[in-house]
C-alpha cells in the first residue's frame, strides 16, 4: 500500500481523536447524546479530524488540546448528515439506520442543532477570532452549498460551474477549514494558513468528485447502490456528460424522468453501466486529479517535515479510493 | 403611559435595526432570504436588539456597528423559531402562517442553519473571542432548554426547578446574552458585563413567566387561542398549580388525558377559566415580579444614564404585559 505510513498514522491519532468526540458528546444535553453518538459511531473515517492534527503538527504545534479543536469540523459534519438525513427522508447512512429512523425527526434536528452549537463553543473556548471567523465562515458555507444543491436537485440544467459552486461549500469548505484550524492554532504565518487551506479546499474537492464517480460503480465494489445520485436527481459530472451524449429522443426521456424524480433502481444500474462504459466515471477522477495536483503544489510551500508527506499520502488515497 | 420614553426610543433604533437585519438577509445564500425576510417580518417586538443597543449605550459606546451586533440574537431567535415550528408541526406564528407552510420543510431547516451560520459569522467579524464566547454559549444553552423542553413535554412531574431550566435555557439566555454583548462590545468590566447580564437573565425569565400567565388569558384579549400550552403538553407554572388543586380522580383524568396530548381546545378553555379564577396566572406574574425585581437590582450598579431608565422600563412592559 502506498499509503501505509498515513494508516500507521491514522491508528495512532485514532484514540485521542474519538475521545476528544466522546468529551464533545459529553458536553451536549443528555437527552441528544445518543443521536450524537450515533452518528458518530456510524463511522466517517476522521479524516477532517485527522487533517486538523496533521497540519498542526506539520506546522510544529504540539499540545494534546488539537485534538478538542479537530473534532469541531467532525462536529459541524456530524451536524450536517443529520439535518440532511431528514431532509432527503434517507433511510439508512454508511449502511447503518439513519438517525431520524432510530431517535424520530425532533431530536434529529435538535442534535445536529446541538452539536453546532458545542463546536461553535469547542472553538470559541480557544480565545482566538482568526478559529472563530474560519469556524464561521465554514458553516456559512457549507450550509449555503447545501441549499445550492436543494436548489439544483431534479434540474437538468446544472452547469459544471453551478456543479463546482456546490461542491465547494457542501463538501471542499469543510475540510479546507480543518486544515486552516490546524494552522491558525500552530501560529502559521498568513502564506502558511493560505496554503494550508488551498491545500484542504482541492483536497476537498477532488474527494467528492471521486465519490460521485464511485457512485456509478458497481455495488459489488463499494456495498453502496449503483446510481443513488441518478435517483435523487443530482446531476453530477459523470451524468452530466451522459446526458450531453445522448441522441435527442433518449435526452427529452432522460429530462422528464430525472426532472420529476421518477428514475427506479433498474435505470439508475442502467445509466450506470453506460456511464462506465463510455469512461464517464473515469474522466470525473481524472478532473479530481487536477484538484489534487494544486492540492500537492499548494504542501511544497509548508515545511518539509513528515507531515507534509502524509498529506501527499492523504491526496494519493483520495485518488485511489475504490469505495 | 409608564414606559413612554421607552416606546420612543424604540421608534427611533427600529429604523437601524431593521436596516441591519436587511444587511443580514443580504447575507443569505439567495434560496432562503425569503424564508429569514418572512421570520423576520411575521414581527417580534425587537427587545432582543434593543437591548443589545441600550447595554452598549449605557456603557458609552457610540458607534454604529453596534447595530449589527445586536441583530445576532434576532437572528439565532428567528433560527430557533424557524426549526421549532418544524419540530411542533404549527402551522402559525404570531398570527402568520408558519415559514414551513409557505417555503417547506427543507429551505425552512436550512434557513435556519444558514441564519445561525451567518449570525454566528457577523460576531466573529468583531474579532472579539469574548463576543464569540458568549455567542455560542447562547447557542448551547438555547438548544439545550429546547431539547429539556421537548423532553419535559406532555410530563405531569416537571418539577418548578426543571421549569425554571428549560426557561433559563429556552427564552432567558438568549435575552442575557443580547445585554452582555452590548456590555462587552462597550469595553465593560466584568462587573458591568456580570450586572448587564443578570439584568437580561432576570428579565428573560420574567418575560416568559408572563408569557406562560398569559397563556391562559382570553383569546379576546391576547388574539391568541387560549390554553396552548395545555394541548401541547407543557405543564408551565399556573397549570402546575392547577394540577396541584385537583381532586385525585380528575387529577387521574387530567393527567391521562395530558400525557396523551388528548387535550381539545374546549378542554384548553375550561382549564384556563378556572386557572384565572383561581389566580393561578396572578401568582405566576407575581413570581415573575421577583426576577423582575432582581433584574432592577442588577440595574442599580451600572451607570446613571438615561438608558438605564429606558431598562426599567423595559422591566415594567414585561410585568405590565397584557398580550
Amino acid at each position: 500500500m502506498a499509503n501505509i505510513l498515513l494508516k500507521a498514522r491514522l491508528a495512532l491519532e485514532l484514540p485521542p481523536i474519538n475521545a476528544a468526540l466522546e468529551r464533545a458528546a459529553q458536553g451536549l444535553p443528555e437527552p441528544v447524546r445518543p443521536v450524537a453518538r450515533h452518528i458518530f459511531e456510524a463511522g466517517g473515517k476522521r479524516l477532517r479530524p485527522l487533517l486538523t492534527v496533521l497540519t498542526a503538527r506539520l506546522l510544529g504545534y504540539e499540545r494534546a488540546d488539537i485534538y478538542d479543536l479537530a473534532v469541531t469540523m467532525e462536529m459541524l459534519h456530524a451536524a450536517t448528515l443529520l439535518h440532511d438525513d431528514v431532509l432527503d427522508n434517507a433511510v439508512s447512512r454508511r449502511g447503518k439506520p439513519a438517525a431520524h429512523t432510530l431517535f424520530e425527526v425532533t431530536p434529529t434536528i435538535l442534535a445536529g442543532d446541538a452539536l453546532l452549537a458545542e463546536a461553535n463553543a469547542l472553538v470559541a473556548g480557544f480565545g482566538d477570532p482568526r478559529l472563530s471567523l474560519c469556524f464561521s465562515e465554514a458553516t456559512s458555507r457549507t450550509a449555503a452549498g447545501e441549499i445550492l444543491e436543494i436548489v439544483a436537485q431534479r434540474r437538468v440544467d446544472t452547469s459544471a460551474a453551478e456543479y463546482e459552486e456546490i461542491v465547494r461549500g457542501k463538501t471542499a469548505w469543510l475540510i479546507r477549514a480543518s486544515c486552516q484550524l490546524g494552522a491558525l492554532r500552530a501560529g502559521a504565518t498568513d502564506a502558511q494558513a493560505a496554503a494550508a487551506a488551498a491545500y484542504g479546499e482541492n483536497l476537498g474537492m477532488a474527494f467528492q468528485m471521486v465519490d460521485d464517480a464511485l457512485d456509478f460503480a458497481p455495488e459489488s465494489l463499494t456495498g453502496k447502490p449503483t446510481g443513488g445520485d441518478v435517483r435523487e436527481g443530482k446531476l453530477t459530472p459523470p451524468l452530466r456528460l451522459y446526458r450531453l451524449g445522448l441522441e435527442q429522443e433518449e435526452r427529452v426521456a432522460f429530462d422528464a424522468a430525472f426532472g420529476c424524480g421518477l428514475m427506479t433502481e433498474n435505470d439508475a444500474a442502467a445509466i450506470a453501466e453506460r456511464i462506465r462504459d463510455a469512461g464517464h466515471d473515469q474522466r470525473t477522477r481524472l478532473d479530481a486529479d487536477a484538484y489534487l495536483a494544486t492540492a500537492r503544489d499548494a504542501l511544497d510551500t509548508l515545511p518539509d517535515r513528515p507531515e507534509r508527506e502524509l498529506m501527499r499520502q492523504m491526496a494519493d488515497y483520495v485518488r485511489d479510493r475504490k469505495k
